[in-house]
């Protein structure tokens, strides 16, 4: 990335000197994955011309489809309808599909309607499956054949084949209503007997995914299985498309970008280089939200003004109690979330789990709860003090154990993402009853601590 | 996995009944994937049988490479040495690098001198490379071809073959001194008249990787240019392994359950399913740093004892500013280190991201330090509270954004995780900063808060 850095301060020296055939070299050097993180630091003049240049070496497409999504709004700007229609013909379903969702809805009629037929048909039928679902991830070009195809029919099928490159890791087997009916692996392919047919050389029973299922449900079979391509089909088995592993490992790196985001209560869309306002648009309702949820601690303390008024030391220990409670219960609600995203765990067994997190949560408790206990004695002289301190302790993370691994197991179960929500609602309930048991104990033992 | 759950039932229902034959084809019928979810659910006794089961039908190298890590060292107890020598011959290079790793360090020299020279030294050499490198990852059966050999006899090569089937998705172009030069893409090689030469098949400057790189490096440079494959070099740019999509996949894994682990402060080995003692051990240390932490927050606000006594009511809201900052602080901290994750960021870029945080930090600190100020100015009526908390909520939640921005950026550029300790660092510094702040204001506003 610092070399992309320095690769975009030499592209806007040569852009500034108008020297556009050795920034057309410079780009066209450059591996399409490459030309994302360069022209993201270029100005939107600049892009412009860029994207020109890029036309003129039939490159604009496969650049594109790698520029952060945040750009392209911009970028569509620059872009006529005519050059834009071709950009999309050029793509695979699944890019299209992408680029598509960030076009403006009073261009996307005129756009679409410059596209062949069977292309516009392809993508509204896709856009027909809900977000973030296999249909909308899976390209439609790949080798379909019959079971009694030969392994050398099979290579001069690839031979003469329009097909894409990318698709042609597996090839499918179908039957007459093309249903799916198994994979030939092409390396397999190759070295097999020219003379043995595709059904001798499947792997029946394939893992295949239906077009409606979730990516993360796509992603966890291609991992758990070690595939380089998985099959969608429909509702009837027919074999409609296929996704990739390279947009799999997408869907990884999203989905585990969502689960810690949705942790510290931030929206997917919060991106690094996001403009500062869009953040802050998206960002404030969590924080006015949170900010409710520790009004409410407050007025937990606030009903325990006498006793605070008494024995003022007792403010001192709110932090610990606090930050204690709320660290455990992260802890567990972590180690919750990242199994159940990693298909580990389901509600089934989850009892288990949370049985074991609260195990955990006591223990820890308990000796986090002797040691605080005894440095209040040590700090404040009084036993009585550590006494409170200890219990308040042991029974603050033994709760925050039990809502740390049950809250997100229970939105789980209510067909809820497991991480919205649940880091705040964890803190909150964690300081609440924290707060709670340390004053209400206090209270009860006021003379004693006075 | 609740299928999983369904079919340990049914096996440890026919292993009672001493039914071994349909034990031995329910687990024939299995994926080797599908096996490890199944076992986990046994206890020692019922497990060591099985195994037993799969060594009849040859099947143990694949099921064990797919059980969970933490079962290894009581599965290996099942195990003679020969059994286990049997094992890993069978398996690729980095399946087992990952083995040995959880075998005892008494049974090491016993079952490793039970293994034929060449694997043996294969294994010797990985371990060299660091934890966590290339050279741990890769597998060392690959096809290298010399520039001028034809794409016929590249597939005669391939059907000869000895290597592993998974090995073959790119074949390798290799120089005299077996230094890379390029790599043919094997769906290339299937669609090109047998008599051109790798040479000209080849896509020459091929992305490869260094042996002692790190994994993370590794799964970056996989999921930007989309490869399935990536070639492993040493310092003098030979070829000497392989990493494929699949293993890179398990590594995008690992790596982002360590950033969210991290963040926790949790240790990586600490799973769902770790035994409790197992999972104290690891959290008890990091709890009692932030045991620390906390009565440094505590010790900030006992300097303030003078205050407290006067106007108690501000212990009412030290964990609304408490609570703000900290998820304030997590905030910007999960954005970045993501983003570094990613390879989005780097520290160069990094002041840009910093002060795009403090931006976003201020803005939302003044929007809710407005709100909480008139909320306690409503709720204890004095606009004095209302004003001492707007101004610490201002300047808490700005800090907690530079806090949390650079802390990772620093310990990246100091060569550290960015995610360990710092989730800590951040709450508690802002904590302190915060109480200060408050408490210190409050002090300066006595007469007119009383």
């Amino acid at each position: 990335m610092a070399n992309a850095q320095e690769t975009t301060r030499i592209l806007r020296r040569l852009l500034a000197g108008g020297l556009t055939t050795r920034a057309e070299r410079l780009l066209a050097r450059m591996r399409p994955a490459d030309r994302g993180p360069v022209l993201s630091g270029l100005t939107l003049p600049e892009l412009r011309t860029v994207i020109g240049l890029l036309f003129d070496t039939r490159r604009a497409a496969s650049t594109l489809r790698e520029l952060p999504p945040e750009m392209l709004p911009d970028v569509f700007e620059a872009i006529g309808n005519e050059r834009l229609a071709q950009i999309l013909e050029r793509l695979e379903l699944d890019d299209m599909v992408e680029l598509v969702e960030w076009l403006d809805e009073e261009r996307r009629a005129p756009v679409l309607a410059l596209l062949p037929g069977s292309q516009r048909g392809e993508l509204e039928k896709a856009e027909l499956y809900p977000p973030e679902s296999a249909g909308r991830a899976m390209i439609t070009s790949f080798v379909a054949l019959q079971e009694d195809t030969t392994a050398q029919a099979a290579i001069d099928r690839i031979r003469s084949g329009a097909p894409d490159d990318e698709a042609i890791l597996y090839l499918y087997v179908v039957d007459e209503k093309t249903r799916l009916r198994g994979t030939v692996p092409i390396r397999r392919l190759v070295a097999a007997n020219p003379e043995r047919t595709c059904a001798e050389l499947m792997v029946s029973d394939p893992v295949c995914v239906r077009a409606d299922a979730d990516q993360e449900e796509v992603a966890q079979l291609v991992g758990r299985y070690n595939l380089l391509a998985i099959p969608v089909v429909d509702d009837d088995e027919r074999l409609i498309g296929v996704i990739t592993v390279d947009d799999v490992i997408e869907v990884i790196h999203e989905e585990a970008t969502e689960d810690m985001y949705h942790l510290a209560g931030l929206s997917d869309e919060d991106r690094v280089f996001s403009p500062a306002h869009h953040a802050v648009r998206k960002r404030l309702p969590w924080m006015m939200l949170n900010l409710c949820a520790t009004f409410t601690a407050a007025w937990v303390i606030g009903l325990f003004e006498r006793t605070l008024e008494e024995i003022v030391v007792l403010a001192f220990f709110m932090p610990v109690v606090a930050g204690m409670g709320g660290n455990g219960g992260i802890q567990s609600l972590t180690v919750i979330t990242r199994a159940i995203a990693l298909g580990e765990l389901e509600f089934s067994s989850g009892l288990r789990a949370v049985g074991k997190e609260v195990t955990v949560a006591i223990v820890i408790g308990a000796i986090t709860g002797v040691a605080s206990g005894f440095m209040a004695y040590l700090w404040q002289g009084n036993p009585y003090l550590g006494g409170v301190l200890f219990v308040t302790m042991m029974a603050t993370m033994a709760i925050a154990g039990v809502l740390g691994a049950a809250i997100p197991l229970l939105l789980q179960a209510l067909d809820q993402d497991p991480a919205v929500g649940s880091g705040v609602l964890v803190t909150t309930l964690t300081d609440i009853f924290g707060f709670t048991a340390f004053l209400g104990i206090a209270t009860l033992l006021l003379d004693r601590l006075a």
